[in-house]
């Protein structure tokens, strides 16, 4: 599916999980506040709220390009080019496994070799920090050091809180809640309100399914994951690869969205920046075929075509160039691994 | 290769061939006016002339959304996706038979069989018209007619004008140059000056080596060819398949675009316009494989995928789905070919 690059802000920019001061706004000519499109969540929902969810559950697929505007490169705007997947309209834990284990499938199939998905449940955090700290603006707190991966701080901040030690101790154990599916067991005996043993436990599903599936090698679950994303209501995630500092890829269930543009409505997904993705393949990326030069004069035309067909038949990558037109041969012809010459008249000249 | 879809209107807009008034033009922050990418083109020029032209001749392919302002449709800014190639530092013959027969090329790969490619010269009809009526501003007159293909409106403009019958004939005969390359003798004979001459025998050397490319059968000669695209300084093409009111795509050669960002350098390039290329293909377009369904109840997950896995082997297209996310099974089940439910205890339930 497409949606427009340009979006009112009124609906799609507000609605957007970026930031305000990372949205790319202009003013049209009747004055109106537009944005680039931050992110393709927002409007796939709002077409999707409008037009679509007749036969849901929707499979969707996008590949769009993404703007920010806090990271201007000398006088250009920031653009990233993004793949992924929304599935709409489903509110079953099948759903959330058949997503990741579809962009660990893509991921593969891309040629990563080296990554890990990060999975954690944003209702386990939220409802452990509620029921320690009590009120919403003290998990705020604590819930940004976890979004800044700034655990030191996190530490120092637990320390100083007026809780018991017991609550203190227990704060600070959610930081050892990473690793592998025993760490579920760990968070169900760490909440004791309902709501948080239960998103633990749909942890322990999504697992379960996520074997079903093969995937399980990729995952890591990581009950400290919280995203800037306020969107994200359940399961979320982030891929993480081998030499890229930031993630390369992130989603997770969003079943809030919708009814900003109508009416409620189950959703999760995910998106990759292919940009990181390029990085994160690095060496592993796939090498093309190399590239044969033909050049040649222009009453020789139809050889070099010949000689072209023949090449590309067996695989090959070509480029056929009149010699006239190149203006440092040297140079033109550096690129090449291999170069023909057909110049001058037919059988003569060097080949 | 790939440019920002934000430019300032002063490097590229203004030296954009789109009109003005067809600009999609914003305001930032800072009260500078940007543009939404009009062409591709203008763009590739600026990188180009900046950072590319070591090694030329270049050959660079796109793939981009461009805007235009003036089609907007309910509040929704028109925004296309165009494919292209740009040839760039070749002033030869050889690179415009080349873009040409590739564009050929990859539209037949598209699976287009109905299209013909009509080839005019500028350089021809300048001569021409200047030869005749004396100054470029009862040329430009005449360019508008035939740029908006209202040849009646031509026939009584040239009945009125203060010239030889001779003249106005040979301005009437114009309207005939279109057809097979027998046309191109006739345009020898119609011009006096070099120039024009020259013209018309550029694309009798055109016309030769595209029939060494296999591709004078979708070729059409059309001497009446203007594009508003004033950048255009020799060959000129249009592309148009049957169905299809507009054409489809167009292109040809821009040798005094580059000098705008750096030294004259001659170019050349097509762009097809992907929705008039899909609506083209029409009942032509490849028809994916059927989709099958399978509905599963959450413990036979692992018999679903497995079931999922066999029949993607087979070439199929698959969904699978938890039942217990499906509103409406009859809706939701009515996109499939067919529908395999593994539902209630393996090996019971429906299959």
């Amino acid at each position: 599916m497409a949606t427009p690059t340009v979006e009112y802000y009124e609906t799609v920019g507000s609605a957007s999980a970026i930031l305000d001061q990372q949205l790319f706004k202009l003013l049209d000519k009747e004055g109106h506040t537009l944005v680039l499109r931050p992110d393709v969540t927002t409007p796939f929902a709002r077409v999707a709220a409008s037009k679509l969810l007749n036969n849901s559950p929707l499979r969707l697929a996008y590949e769009a390009n993404v703007f920010r505007a806090q990271q201007r490169e000398g006088g250009r705007p920031a653009e990233f080019e993004q793949i992924g997947v929304e599935l709409i309209g489903d509110a079953t834990m099948s759903s959330d496994a058949e997503v990741i284990a579809l962009m660990i499938g893509a991921l593969k199939r891309a040629g990563l070799k080296s990554f890990k998905v990060a999975i954690g449940h944003i209702g386990f955090v939220n409802s452990l920090f509620l029921e320690i700290v009590g009120n919403e603006e003290r998990a705020n707190v604590l819930r940004r050091f976890l979004y800044e991966k700034n655990y030191v701080g996190y530490r120092n901040h637990v320390k100083d809180l007026n809780l018991s030690s017991i609550d203190k101790q227990r704060l600070l154990q959610l930081l050892n809640l990473r690793g592998d599916e025993k760490k579920i067991e760990e968070a169900v005996e760490l909440v004791e309100n309902e709501a948080g043993k239960k998103a633990a436990g749909d942890l322990k599903k999504l697992w379960n399914m996520l074997d079903a599936y093969g995937v399980t090698d990729e995952i890591k679950i990581d009950f400290n994951l919280v995203s800037h994303m306020s969107y994200y209501t359940g399961i979320l995630f982030e891929v993480f690869a081998e030499n890229v500092g930031f993630h390369i890829g992130n989603g997770g269930r969003y079943d809030q969205l919708l009814e900003k543009f109508a009416s409620k409505t189950p959703a999760t997904g995910f998106g990759i920046q292919l940009d990181r993705l390029i990085e994160a393949l690095g060496e592993e990326v796939y090498e093309p075929s190399a590239v044969y030069g033909i050049l040649y004069s222009q009453e020789r035309l139809d050889e070099a075509l010949a000689l072209a067909t023949e090449q590309r038949k067996q695989g090959y990558r070509v480029v056929t160039q009149e010699i006239a037109g190149v203006d440092d041969v040297d140079v033109f012809t550096a690129q090449f691994e291999e170069v023909t010459f057909l110049i001058g008249k037919r059988g003569k000249g060097g080949q």
